[in-house]
């Protein structure tokens, strides 16, 4: 062990505690496993309690040159999980912050830590009685709202885009320093957390997907819960349809008739959030065949896309909404259907008769729908994770953890204009690259906000299976390079794809090394992560 | 002249030609005219024609340390117009930069410079056909786009809040290096422009209100034009229900009821947009006394607040909306009512017997109704600019220039949680500060986030008046540090209020000296604009 890191080390201990610093290696092989390959090791893991221990061990990791990769919950599954992006660091683990500071009804929002999880303010929420909603993923019950916040990551309501809705920020510095956002650097200031430009320069956007600041307390804006919440889903039954309704689509989202990010998967992402691998019916060949896939679709009544959004509002809006659905979709896609609370709950009690009269495989489609009514209501899900196990041999256990169970997962997710054409281009160079690797090409399509789509592509494998680790990073980066090249880059980066862009202007690469250089010269803070140097 | 500035002018003039070098002192004077006492000298103005000229000039200022502070249009009346923030600067005008590089229906957007006006896009817009609204302010129809969202100004539509809806820049830093935002940074990403974030730290927050770089291009996003627009108004007759409509309105913002930008003004800011100062029936005296503003207020059948705001959708859409709004300020505001476009036609048609039905002065209440409305449907207006001319002896000019006719006007915004009790208290400061300096406190209060409030203040007074400029400028100054004492900070700063502000956490000026040294270590920027040291 090199001596600086060894004085740091016991200054953590005296700052956090014997107990918060945790050097044993088998607990930290946790902290270096991802859902794919990697091998960036893990020195040691820093358990602090308070803003204050962070702002003591960064100045600590500052003297000492200690490299140091905060981490909220550590549930960034698929996008490398909480393994760092650089070697030999020491892991910042904001679990134990993880209180609510502040909380809001009149003006919507709350104040909260990086440890605090979906599920934990769910149940604030519920508890409060509040009448409002928060935005969910699919992810983890217990992944971080800030550390999903600082990846910009996105869920399924009008507030999907997480980023978006963050009033105000504190960060701690490379330095040890804490700083307040907007208004918020003045300590009086009445529309801190309200008004997030502040006066001045707006500087909310330095700290996420970046190494520039530790995240430790974010002001959440929240949705009043509508009157009525109505999903709709429809299909299309030939994969070149998407073009033509991605254009349908857009004005719907332009014009706010659809306010929310609305998904649409393809039919290896229905099947592969429905069931495992159908490994039996396909004598244990991969990648799934035309033939099954088509078996599968059938049987469970999905097609080649398959849209679900949802729409918000009094009853009588989200009325008017439905109509010019409708009006705008008639005769262009196949089985609009639309679905609420009420219809969900007596779609329960009569499965059978239901499917007699559609044809729908309802119990099987309800596990589906279910959860995803859920999310489109701020209503986090722990259904989705299974999904993961695509490629096992054995279903989820009711515990799943990808990381450990070795489920391979990355993600892939380039964005587009929300233009049909782009979306066709996309979706055909990551049919042809994945295919030619032997995976699915899962896909779902998220129109996140009003002019641009989110495509996110999962490379879903099994890494107890010889090879593929080396394999999925291929395809991933194969189809990355392909991506970029047409001009679609991902709206996040992983582990696995930290560094894979291509080179940016140097205008942009100079400053942000310059900014980098004078807020952490040392550069201790999460080296590697989204860094262009 | 000393010899570095000497040689700078000799290097620009290379540049851009002898004739786009001002420095002529007559010339000269017009950008150290403000509608306020202002003493910056301005030591040349130069008027480059493209981005590399000002990427050149640039690169000039910084070779030979000479202070260089841009400006578009040079509109920002009330906030110091063409004037700099710090003495003996060079003006950079970026009014020959007037391009509309990029216009997209499909996605709502287009890309412009910084010396594209509100009426140029306009007339743009209704050129092509286009089903887009852009959104307008009340200011000059010859004010900058760029230059009024680089100081995060606000309109009259759901996209009000004019920084929000910007897609990505282009920027000009104090090197001369041109740096692409977003997406941007990469040459060929399809959806830079559209995704704001872009994949790593989202920069465009560090060029608004700031002197970090010069925007030279904003790709804006713009509104689809509702099917339907109806517009509402109604009005408090005493000054202590202010409090409590505000209660009321919250909700019907939160919700998206009123999606736009609601404003709400007094009876000063009502009579000052209708007329000019009652000299004769005021016998000369100032401040307007309270009975001869009843009267008025009477004639023109106007409250003590009166509030204005629009809906938008399609007819049934606005229907919806009309009733929540009649149902939840029922018996609690004054003459709840609606207009729309064919209503105003009418009216315009019936004036007298439209008086003799209502009582409403009609004609004088439709030169006000007019133009509000049209700025609630993206129609920038002139009309406005003539209320600068309030304390002056003669009516405005048809060609109304406040900067040369010595109009007095200062403006001081405060933001606010969107509560009453706030609102109160923000009146109640500036009230009594403003009666006792003896000028109007004309107030409009706008609803310009879902969760915040800005109450513009309006110091209007007479500049040929001996001692106002000085009178004005104490009672802006001791009235900022009463309403920052009291937690509530202005959203924007002009040249008299810049350095204004309590001093914020040293974390943050650190952190933006800290940003400003690697930026522009000479400091040549727009010295003094928004700068915390």
């Amino acid at each position: 062990m090199n001596p600086n890191l060894r004085a740091a080390l016991a200054a953590y201990r005296v700052v956090i505690g014997d107990e918060q610093v945790v050097i044993e290696r088998e607990a930290l092989s946790c902290y270096e496993t991802a859902t794919f390959h990697t091998d960036h090791r893990v020195v040691a893991v820093l358990k602090p309690g308070s803003v204050e221990q962070v702002q003591q061990c960064m100045a600590i990791s500052t003297q000492y040159s200690v490299a140091t990769y905060p981490i909220s919950t550590g549930k960034n599954v698929g996008y490398g999980s909480r393994v760092p992006t650089s070697d030999n660091c020491v892991v910042l683990e904001l679990k134990r912050l993880n209180r609510i500071l502040e909380f809001n009804e009149d003006l919507a929002y709350v104040s909260l830590e990086p440890g605090v999880t979906q599920q934990q303010l769910f149940n604030f929420l519920k508890e409060k009685n509040s009448n409002l909603w928060m935005d969910a993923t699919g992810s983890f019950l217990e992944h971080s709202i800030i550390g999903n916040i600082a990846e910009r990551g996105f869920g399924h309501t009008p507030f999907a885009d997480h980023f978006n809705n963050v009033g105000g920020m504190d960060v701690v510095l490379a330095n040890g320093k804490l700083l307040h956002t907007g208004f918020g650097r003045f300590g009086n200031a009445k529309a801190a957390g309200v008004y997030r430009w502040g006066v001045g320069p707006y500087l909310d956007g330095l700290f996420a997907q970046s190494n520039l600041g530790i995240i430790t307390r974010v002001t959440l804006w929240l949705m009043p819960a509508p009157e009525y919440c109505q999903n709709f889903f429809f299909s299309m039954n030939q994969s070149d349809e998407l073009a033509e309704v991605i254009e349908l689509l857009r004005p719907l989202r332009l014009d706010g008739t659809i306010k929310s990010a609305m998904h649409i998967g393809n039919d290896y992402k229905v099947i592969s959030s429905i069931r495992r691998y159908p490994w039996e019916e396909s004598q244990g060949e991969v990648p799934l065949s035309k033939e099954l896939l088509a078996k599968l679709a059938e049987k469970w009544d999905f097609g080649a896309w398959n849209a679900s959004g949802s729409l918000y509002g009094s009853k009588q809006e989200v009325a008017l909404a439905r109509k010019r659905i409708k009006k705008q979709l008639k005769g262009r896609v196949k089985k609009l259907r639309f679905l609420d609370e009420d219809m969900l709950r007596l779609a329960e009690k009569l499965q059978k008769p239901y499917r007699w009269l559609t044809g729908v495989n309802l119990p099987e489609m309800l596990k589906l729908l279910k959860p995803i009514f859920g999310l489109t209501t701020g209503v986090p899900t722990g259904k989705m994770i299974a999904s993961t196990y695509w490629r096992k041999k054995q279903d989820a256990p009711s515990d799943p953890d990808p990381d450990r169970d070795r489920c391979g997962l990355m993600w892939l997710a380039p964005v587009a204009p929300t233009k049909g054409q782009y979306a066709q281009e996309i979706w055909s160079i990551v049919e042809s690259t994945m295919l030619k690797y032997a995976f699915e090409p899962a896909v779902s399509i998220t129109l996140i906000t009003e002019r641009a789509m989110d495509c996110v592509v999962c490379i879903s494998y099994d890494r107890d299976v010889v090879g593929e680790d080396e394999r999925a990073q291929q395809c991933h980066d194969e189809m990355l390079e392909k991506l970029t090249a047409s001009g679609y880059y991902p709206y996040r980066l992983g582990v696995h794809s930290m560094g894979g862009l291509p080179r940016a202007e140097e205008s942009s690469i100079e400053l942000l090394i310059a900014i980098k250089d004078v807020l952490d010269s040392k550069r201790v803070l999460a080296p590697g992560r989204y860094q262009d140097d």
